[in-house]
């Protein structure tokens, strides 16, 4: 038995593994799903359905598009300012990680990069609080969970700038209000699908505002009136994410599994906090339920506490070198008996070495 | 028995579906290849040997690098002149089709195009000759395989200035002298994998010669950096790809894989030439192996006859509509038994018509 804990591409449902396998022999007539064109009725069908279940899952209002892109939220750092910042003017950015970093480093080839708040000195081990976005900023960037350092942003600030959210890491975990962002966007290989796909859903109004030229395949007007095949589509990623999709929504739908997340998340963090051997390294309040970021009072114990695990079948719980220690990422598809089976590890591990 | 003639995503080894399927479920001590980390030695070790492949296959001389990357060759048609172009300089382009037409396209935002030839006032029948490329442009760019209109380019223009090359749709299909071309880019859904991955190989010395600011996901050099890995690229595509590599190598690489494609097109063109019901609807010296294209002397006959072909497990030769007729797109992993299969089906056709 293998419990997959790793933060990315990672763990999705076993019966969503079966089914990619089998259309991958026979998805239609005896031919695979890496055979069929994407102009096919039937691929068009799975585009479809799968953009249907961003929005019923999500409860996104009319007026919003979702797409499915290629390039992950790399290559919406860049897209974002490109299609939204107009030359000259100023987008506020929150700096929680790396990768909201990476984001605030494209904007000076389109406009001006301005951080409203930032956890950069203390190795973004909390969510900045208090900060204010100012008035004229032509929108405000935030990353809701912060996959290397185990923080999540579990509240907006009030503002009336247009909010820009990477939801990359936390997407379809919890209920969100997707009215109160203008735009998401997500790489699709942690609650989505496997890598491959990315998943924008955008508010229409908000395009069309900058004159600089914008390359057809970066343009979200192009791939909106594209219906998400103005170019050949990553096929494969799509259809797993429809899967996967179709999987939630047989759960019981976002609702249902943020129960699940939080039952997994609550479980794993309490015995962190009781154990004497372990210690969270993120502020409490901001604590993400996608990425369990812990470390060892006494560092000389984290190799044999990872061997130990390793040889139960837990996977990927080594923790990302800019943070040490371990990190637990508990996606929707990663059961809750993986959980348990990590807390029993540290209790048993306790016990020998306390 | 189905035989694939579809124009792309295409026909991939029947060997390589049944691999990719059982690592769906089974890549690595248990775990999908979907839900591995791409930064797992076993992944690394897949990005490895598929770039070694594409070297080894092409014969890629040092001095190249080999990308693997998202996009598609609609986001190297903008990636190209952003990387190439100075600002106020000229590309020189040959019109050969919608696509090149596309790429035509991407220029202004970045300098000027001028079109060294075009085909365009005869619906893109023939590949354009004779044309001269100044020697100031910044580079010229062609497209090898035209697979809506099913011309190829078999040679290149005699010229000092660097040479691009969309070779989406006839890259791996015969073989070529990279050293002429200074930048070659292909989506990878017709000989290389499944849709969602690109492949570039780029001479490393032409790149760093323009001032502008490039976001990162579209710099050539942060992915030669990068090792193709700057950001999560598309696991499963890179995968296929790999296994696809495998067997063109196993089958006796390129040149033994041009043989069964000459084989293959001249069989179609034969009987194309010699039945008297159809006709070709390119420049003789002009058509292409990958994408044969031909309508009926008589229109009124070609919906029985696509009757007749599906009947008979032909999928996917109805043309495109700017051409119409048909289009038996022949890739690699068309056996040659669905050839004849589709000649004979001519031949009972003209048999019962003439």
């Amino acid at each position: 038995m293998r419990h997959n804990f790793g933060a990315g591409p990672c763990i999705l449902p076993q019966e969503v593994f079966k089914q990619a396998s089998q259309a991958v022999l026979d998805f239609k007539d005896g031919l695979s799903i890496l055979e069929i064109s994407h102009r096919t009725p039937e691929f068009e069908g799975v585009v479809e359905e799968t953009t249907k279940l961003v929005k019923e899952l999500l409860n996104v209002p009319s007026g919003y598009s979702v797409l499915l892109l290629q390039g992950g939220a790399s290559l919406q750092f860049a897209m974002v300012p490109m299609n939204l910042l107009p030359e000259g003017k100023t987008a506020s950015y929150l700096e929680t990680g790396v990768w909201a970093n990476k984001a605030i480093k494209e904007v000076p080839a389109f406009g001006k990069a301005n951080i409203v708040g930032s956890s950069k000195a203390d190795n973004y081990t909390f969510i900045p609080k208090g900060y204010s976005i100012p008035e004229d900023s032509a929108y405000f960037h935030c990353t809701s969970n912060n996959t290397i350092y185990g923080t999540e942003m579990f509240s907006l600030p009030e503002t009336n700038v247009p909010v820009i959210c990477d939801m990359s890491s936390d997407i379809m975990s919890r209920v969100i209000d997707v009215s109160k962002y203008d735009l998401i966007y997500a790489g699709a290989q942690k609650n989505i699908g496997p890598a491959g796909l990315t998943i924008v859903i955008v508010k229409d109004e908000i395009l069309g505002k900058v004159d600089r030229k914008i390359p057809a395949m970066l343009d979200y007007k192009v791939h909106i009136d594209g219906g998400s095949m103005y170019n050949t589509p990553p096929v494969f990623s799509i259809y797993v994410a429809m899967l996967n999709l179709r999987w939630l929504k047989s759960k019981g739908g976002v609702a249902e599994i943020e129960k699940e997340n939080i039952a997994k998340a609550n479980a794993l963090y309490k015995e962190i906090d009781r154990n004497p051997l372990f210690k969270g390294t993120c502020a409490v309040e901001d604590r993400s339920r996608m990425n369990v970021c812990f470390v060892m009072e006494n560092p000389e114990l984290e190799k044999p506490f990872l061997k130990l695990a390793e040889e139960n079948g837990i996977e990927g719980i080594k923790g990302h070198r800019s943070v040490g220690g371990f990190r637990a990422s508990m996606y929707n598809a990663l059961p809750i008996t993986s959980v348990h089976t990590l807390i029993e590890l540290m209790q048993i591990f306790a016990e020998k070495y306390q």
